[in-house]
């Protein structure tokens, strides 16, 4: 046993936090299948369980047989234990894990460790974590207090606060999992507590630690040196914030009220979803649709029904997803910016990639946009040999599904649950490669092929057209 | 009119490649709706008119309205002139109106040229062009002749000679366009004659003018030296040829064999395609389907039966395309292969991207990866806007088409004829800059920014995930 830990901690870390990953997953489907987990009515098999356990600890939501017909209490608090893991992200627990063995992280290692928790200062991470720890708790407490305010008179003390805590920690980590049954949020589509406190933790969740840390310290500095003028000009203080937090804070705004937008221009009319809606409900719900793609994956609207435009248009929201470094999943929309960023700069014939006068590092940019290819090409593949398997579904669903799963946003129209064996399989992966993350993958890929020289030859000719 | 040519001497380069374009298909689709062009079963108006000259232009292949059905023999001669302006590339008609004018052009236009026509040395540009014109000339002379031992005897003397001379032409620009009605080649599905001759046509044109040099040369010296202990060996001579010429052959080589291979591997049971065929013709119809796939857009089984899994495969190769600088289209060989090349390097954290012992420039691989994702952006809001107007068409044909028609190779399920008014025409614009190709695109944007500065600030940090 102590062979093998010694051996674990030689590995690079992104192999260890991989293999945490299966770990946590491995273990909590063995729990989900124990009897004691089960309701009556479950017809879940171990596929289902292990199925449920990689979207779970993948924070994604979707499943083979829904939580609310398969898990007892018992069950659900696992669940809410496997969501609760993948929402802080198992690089936080493996960090925990490789501090804990008090062996001393070589340098290259700790950048790798700073990389994947996406802190760029050398700070103490046990303070990090602790910080994340503390602040997601409170954060998840207030939620919950605010929800129980419908659920406890509609479903008693002990189910309602239950499922307010099982709804809330499910927005927080972006698990979009619910234990309504699957009718899932639709009959709460109008209901002002579920369209105000669940798109507020989503959007808190899906901001990433590091912007918190960043508005914090801000928050801080204002409350020491009562720097009120400059509190009060809420535009200055956002000018102060970093320029990673300033780019996620408007990517994330722009994406909801892009995404808004786009759903009510498509489905305005459509009766299946909103055409029937009044003016105000019209608006709540798009804003919740718009929210949920920053990778929730709750839905108050039948996803089957969309208009195959909209399900195209939330595609580019699910693959861009949510901000690095946090519960969210997706290409991220840092790197998804800088790969933007990259393509007008190189339109307008410009070398020097510049954004709000700072200039960007070219390696940094490049590499966004190869993680921005890849995610492509991924969902590419997933998609083409779902084609193989279940070649009778019509493309806009897997081609939606597979974005849903590597986003790991979980919005589905209802495909998952009909789909073959082999693509489910395919969907499983999908999800544990889209919550490891680009960068975790990447870094992974990099580590094995140390070897291989870095040569430079005599520059060779190719035509491009 | 002086006034008129001396502006748009002026004008960049790009922007003359643009317009010029335009303009033969606005010309090309009066001709195209000429009563005399008409046969008296003609169901035409003149936006099928205007689709068939862009598609002519374009030498995609796709259709409102079938050739057979339409144009009388005038009208078909009409389809050939255009097919060829298209496939010889207007560049090569703009460099020589730019030439004919007898201007100098300046440095800049004429680097811009050079790299429009795919020449990075410095050479006479009329040497060169007669060159293309001679050499195509000659070669569709011998395709032609050696179609009409099938032809002649099929059809007669006037419509077999003009038969084979139309489906050369066709298959050697890389058109896809044929006069044998709505069943196509689809009759000559096991005909040795066609799947020896029209793939042949199909990989010389498609190679890239470029190429075709570099043999000439290492030919020409071969016959110069009499060297033909080094003609014997086949291998030598390949490594001689230059890095680009190689790198197009391998290409196009392994990408043939692959396509081939996949469509075997989805189809070779299928009774709609090849699964009731004698095992010779299933290579024989697999060779053929994965040649046409260079862009030409000939089918000789019927696209609309294909399995799921082969319409997403062939997309793959459809979006590769052709090489640069010949009559096909598509993101191109080569530079989807520098795509790919960056990818792998980044992948392994090599700074230095490189291929077969040579280093290629940043810059030109960088604007590769560029060009691709740009053509994933074009396609995906192309199959966005037909969704609006054609929801109820199930998104496989849809992706299929869009892409057939960016690459501009015009294989169909046959879906571009159901389409409404309003996607045809996204076909349309598809068609148009998947020919004017992404390097003209990229030169023309560029050009008109130039103003701008390229500014060097201080290094912004922005976290990715
Ligand atoms: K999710
Ligand atoms: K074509």
């Amino acid at each position: 046993m102590t062979t093998i830990i010694r051996r674990f901690n030689d590995w690079p870390i992104p192999i260890k936090i991989i293999l945490s990953f299966a770990l946590v997953i491995f273990l909590g489907s063995i729990l989900l299948s124990m009897p004691f987990s089960q309701l009556d009515s479950s017809e879940a098999n171990y596929f289902d369980h292990l199925f449920g356990a990689v979207s779970m600890v993948a924070v994604t939501g979707l499943f083979t047989q829904p939580v609310a017909h398969t898990y007892s209490f018992i069950g659900q608090v696992f669940v809410l234990l496997l969501i609760k893991l993948g929402g802080l992200g198992l690089i936080t627990i493996v960090s925990a894990v490789v501090l804990q063995f008090g062996r001393r992280v070589s340098i290259q290692g700790e950048v790798t460790l700073q990389q994947a928790l996406n802190r760029k200062d050398r700070t103490d991470f046990k303070y990090y974590i602790l910080s994340i720890v503390k602040y997601t708790t409170l954060i998840e407490l207030i939620g919950a207090s605010i929800m129980s305010i419908h659920f406890v008179p509609a479903f008693g003390w002990r189910d309602g606060l239950f499922t307010s805590v099982f709804l809330t920690i499910s927005a927080f980590n972006n698990a979009g999992f619910d234990n309504l049954g699957t009718a899932s949020l639709q009959p709460y589509m109008t209901n002002p507590i579920i369209n105000t406190v669940i798109p507020v933790l989503i959007i808190l969740g899906g901001l990433g630690f590091s912007v918190w840390f960043d508005i914090g310290k801000r928050f801080k500095s204002l409350l020491l040196y009562k720097d009120w003028k400059d509190w009060r000009s809420l535009k200055r203080n956002y000018r102060h914030l970093n320029l990673h937090s300033r780019l996620v804070i408007k990517w994330t705004f722009w994406l909801i009220i892009g995404a808004m937008f786009l759903f009510m221009l498509s489905e305005w009319n459509h009766p299946e979803t909103i055409g029937t809606l009044s003016l105000i409900d019209k608006f709540q719900v798009s804003f919740f649709q718009a929210v949920t793609l920053r990778t929730a994956g709750f839905g108050t609207v039948n996803y089957a029904e969309l208009h195959m435009f909209t399900l195209m248009v939330f595609t580019v929201f699910m693959f861009i997803g949510g901000s690095p470094g946090g519960t969210a999943g997706g290409a991220k929309t840092s790197t998804v910016a800088l790969a933007v960023i990259l393509l007008s700069s190189e339109i307008r014939g410009l070398s020097n990639v510049n954004y709000k006068h700072h200039t960007l590092k070219t390696e940094i940019v490049k590499r966004a946009l190869v993680i921005v290819v890849m995610f492509v090409l991924l969902n590419f593949v997933a998609i083409s040999i779902i084609t193989i398997f279940d070649g009778h579904v019509p493309l806009q669903f897997i081609f939606f599904e597979s974005i849903s799963a590597f986003g790991t946003v979980g919005l589905s129209a209802d495909l998952t649950p009909t789909l073959s064996r082999y693509s489910q399989t395919v969907i499983m992966f999908a999800m544990f490669i889209g919550r490891l993350g680009p960068i975790t993958i990447f870094t992974a890929l990099a580590n094995q092929d140390k070897k291989k020289k870095d040569v430079k030859y005599a520059t060779g000719e190719i035509l491009i057209g």
